[in-house]
């Protein structure tokens, strides 16, 4: 039998041992997309005990994959989203614990624990008011940056608006005493998606922000493009969209203005004014990007707010969020192909969020590489409720069977937390036994173990650090 | 080499011993679902033969798995379904058997043999003329109540339409020598399919059962709740739909009382019409299931009589079924949402029958839960095509990964057949495999094994017990 | 560890290796599909160099697997399908092979080498120049007829299209020297594709080759009708089509000759046109195949040229086709319905692209037998981006699970490469380690050892023999 999570977890061959302690576990940390709060970063957040930085007590965002579990169990919603003690959400997860057998919850909460706090217990009913003493001991020091230093975590990218005022990166950019790179990440999907109510609302933001009238399309991309400009400027080299339904028509400025015209007005938007306005817009901001040398990430198939009573309730991204089943291969391949036949197809990272599509959208990128480039357009590391080990697996078996594993930009967290790094160790232990099976099974030669070792390394940070240009 | 099918069978590590023979082995049997004919149980049925009890020979249902697979050998469909001699069906599955290499047929066969008739052959050409005698002399003692006790089965859920008038039920219910309580499932199918033929017909007779005219939608909700109420007194814990395609559209009751009159007079019934009408029916239906805490079953996207030449010549549910691969997840979402803003949303089991869609349809049940109850939407146990070991494992992995697999209700039969049980065996033995994997590889630690224990008989026994109120 | 390659490659259990050696190994090859260039196997074509003949450097069709992963390394079009030096060429693949880890690309090329040049190096940069100089001695020698030999294929089925004169087909037929049997396919997709700009063109040379006129769809049938006839003298016992978009709605003549007409004018067709023609067609085609008992194939669900700027560049089939994600079950059955009603379903293989859909087609096909003939309708292999490792035991696992897996015909190559068929051995050794593993973790009894290397003996060869009729 394996010790439980010891330094060898995962690590099921002498190679996987290998590959991990001599080129894995050594390379610093590239987090090119998470969700952190800029301002907790700048202000070096301190927290107030484990519940509030682990599960999200307190009025910070919360963490949706325990809420899940949490709701899955019974809890009251109070205990978990709500005004509850501090001490009863954090019991109640860990008495929960070992019925999470099987779910990354079980693994990312032990390798927190140890990796952050020094904490080696089992988490379970039992301990937890040790771990909670413990941990809390520790959080007296253990601030947010000091939790990135740990982790020695080199370059964050955050997720931002076209109208954020990016000041908490301002403030950053003349900070001397921070030692991490973080970000802004360029997301303007309020500017995409026109169906919804405050579409018209956000329009005149941009507008105040960029102190110009917007009533035509060509005003919102002239408005667009200088926020890109300055998000340029800021050191953003990442844009982010998500595409829960992949629309694309072919269409003219004129048809595309039509539609944009409509959502100014609050006007009925259909599915095909959708394919007109945003295929137009995602192209139109995809030149953009290429200009800028930007990576483009595409989000794909997120069925959100499942929930209209928990939405209205207690709001968006707070656990009821869905994977969609849509058939959407040939509209993405024809957005890659409007940019492709621009030559303005910047680099792009495909995240599917239905497993099933893992086959068709890793074959769909291979299709449109350039020269010079590595993996030009790829399939991102396994995304959100794939982001576990079986996710992962799969993500990586489809990669290698029909990829190149090895141009792998590799691991990013997607989170909202600072104790979320961890997740990059997870995702480099499975690389390595995944990588140390096929050696140990006759499958790659073991007088290749040394080019073996540096694609370890490219894929964990190397190539990251020259794809995203950081 | 492990040796075929002994004690240990499927069991590959000893962790995963431990867990099958110190929990999971001991606990009987809840069988929440299947289509064993009350009447055979009531009057405990004896067979003539293993062909008829096995195979489906004479005038019974057959077992279509064993049908399909005999059909893809190419004998002759009298042979299988038809007229042709008890022992020459018998024989042609023993001699075909070593053919069906990895198909579950392989495993349940054995399994069955060696449970109920203390048979250990190796089932082929050879030893079908031992097999047949040592069954046949079993069989004359050995009845359907008699197969049920020796496999512990402590609950039996049949499958009933709402116009049953559930005679046998009755007669069990005052039957002090039974010891298995058998009840009824409410499955409404009939007066939800309003684009089949036989609708208004069927409108029909349910009238006749209530006593009632049914002229509008009103008069047919009033008439299923009179029969809902009386299946409740009768013990009914669960009700069933099947929904091939997932139908749903927001209407009002005009909208869908308009269809319903379509329905009545065999006018054509549209897509639109369906998702008008089902979609009130389901969410309607689902109000008066929450009120009784009944489970609501729906069982998603089989593609039924594919061949219609085979329809026409024996009938459905017949072997000709197949796997559909329609989207689905917004309706679905939209129909649990309905139900749940109403908070009328009643526990419920998703099964999907393509697998494809386990990501999906798992994290859509955990957008559904509840305070106070464990899993109140939970996706179920592997479903008739995916009821095997490849189906299972994939199902279990999904449940863990994203779900919370302790709250899981486990394993049913699905069956026509009193020799299904072993089924149930099978599915334990595969998931304390499943379990002690986790265990050995040193991914879930052995201090907790007796809460994984604890969790096994759970998920095998405890959990269904709670959760249907049996 | 296991040795990288050696002859137990892939035979990860004792009874894999017994099976492999003891049976598989010593069967020929029958390859039912592929795309050979019949110009080439009659003249015995000689290559003038490594690059030449692995990877389509000159005026060859080239490799599109060892395509697509060169471009996703970043190299030059030039020095991949363009005018660059041969060695430059060969030296790329080379010096890439190690960071093509986990592809099968990996394995087909050591297999490749060792089988036809008797090259054991590890393929990388520091070994290209002596690979290179040690394949193209041998090539003075191994020419395409004596490649052919030594991997002992009996039996190739070119692609050819109906219009083919099929010459070299003919003069093969005459040739006593020549000892593989080469048959030509009937693939009428350009008869099919009643959308794309060539259809009208493409009728009129049909017609000029039957020298009759074809004004409607009856003329169309007639003149396939005697191409499918001189097919069939000159020995073909399979068709072939290939269903990007599965089309099919019921439809009569006077419907479908009208959509006909329209194509001849080159006016626009709609969706549901194709549904209607295509369906039409295909139904009628499948009644002639039926007649001369040959194989229907049915190649679902590419997505082709997905860069359009690189089909402008370089043409079709260069590795820039994608993989479909539509739903088609319910069409797929209506066709196979249709003809199965009319008594005239022939023997059909069917191949998805998406692997996704393995379980409902799977079942399917099990939907659709017949009386006297093993697997009438059955899965193919893994198809193309699913021809590996991980595409092929999803193949197998799901056959055997859902499907009878001692009924498949087995492997083919699909390639236009004579140095595809160790792509047989691989498929051998993987299908030999499933099944050993079966018997070692005691799943079968070591009992039927005999019969299941009779199995694996059938599948590797003697079933592909009886299905087809060679």
């Amino acid at each position: 039998m394996k010790a439980f999570m010891d330094k060898d977890f995962l690590l099921d061959t002498e190679t996987a041992k290998k590959l991990y302690h001599e080129h894995a576990e050594k390379m610093p940390i590239i987090d090119y997309h998470c969700h952190l709060q800029p301002k907790e970063i700048y202000e070096d957040k301190k927290f107030r005990n484990l519940a509030e930085v682990w599960l999200g007590a307190g009025d910070r965002y919360g963490d949706h994959y325990k809420w899940r579990a949490l709701r899955a169990r019974g809890y009251e919603e109070d205990s978990i989203s709500g005004p509850d003690d501090d001490y009863k959400k954090f019991y109640q997860f860990a008495e929960s614990m070992p019925y999470f057998v099987g779910n990354p919850l079980y693994h990312w909460s032990h390798l927190e624990m140890k990796r952050y706090f020094g904490i080696e217990e089992i988490i379970n009913a039992k301990t937890a008011k040790t771990v909670w003493e413990k941990a809390n001991a520790v959080l007296e020091t253990l601030t947010a940056r000091k939790m990135m230093e740990k982790m020695r975590v080199q370059v964050v990218c955050t997720t931002d608006d076209p109208v954020d005022s990016l000041e908490w990166h301002k403030k950053m950019k003349e900070d001397a005493t921070l030692k991490v790179k973080v970000l802004p990440t360029f997301r303007p999907d309020k500017a995409v998606n026109i169906e919804n109510a405050g579409f018209a609302q956000y329009v005149n933001q941009l507008a105040k922000v960029v102190n110009k009238p917007i009533v035509c399309l060509n005003d919102l991309l002239l408005a667009l493009n200088e926020r890109i400009e300055f998000f340029n400027e800021m050191g953003t080299r990442l844009s982010d969209h998500s595409l829960e339904v992949v629309h694309y028509a072919p269409a003219t400025y004129e048809q595309a203005n039509a539609v944009f015209e409509k959502g100014l007005k609050g006007e009925e938007i259909t599915d095909l004014d959708q394919d007109i306005y945003k295929g137009y817009l995602l192209v139109a901001l995809g030149e953009e990007y290429a200009k800028r040398n930007w990576v483009l990430q595409l989000h794909i198939g997120a069925l959100r707010n499942n929930s209209k009573s928990m939405l209205a309730k207690i709001g968006a991204d707070t656990g009821f969020d869905g994977i969609g089943d849509d058939v959407f291969m040939q509209k993405l391949s024809a957005i890659l192909g409007a940019l492709d036949e621009k030559n303005a197809l910047p680099k792009t990272i495909l995240y599917n969020l239905n497993i099933r599509d893992n086959y068709a959208l890793t074959v769909l990128a291979g299709c449109f590489q350039k020269e010079g480039v590595k993996g030009r357009v790829q399939v991102g590391t396994a995304w959100w409720f794939l982001d576990q080990q079986d996710g992962m697996r799969q993500n990586m078996e489809t990669l290698m069977q029909v990829g190149v594993i090895s141009n792998s930009v590799g691991m990013l967290t997607d989170s909202r937390s600072f104790l979320a790094y961890p997740r990059h160790e997870y995702y480099r232990r499975i690389l390595c036994s995944t990588l140390g099976r096929l050696v140990e099974s006759g499958q790659y030669p073991e007088s290749e173990l040394e080019t073996l070792g540096q694609i370890v390394e490219n894929i964990c940070y190397n190539n990251a650090k020259e794809y995203f240009g950081f």
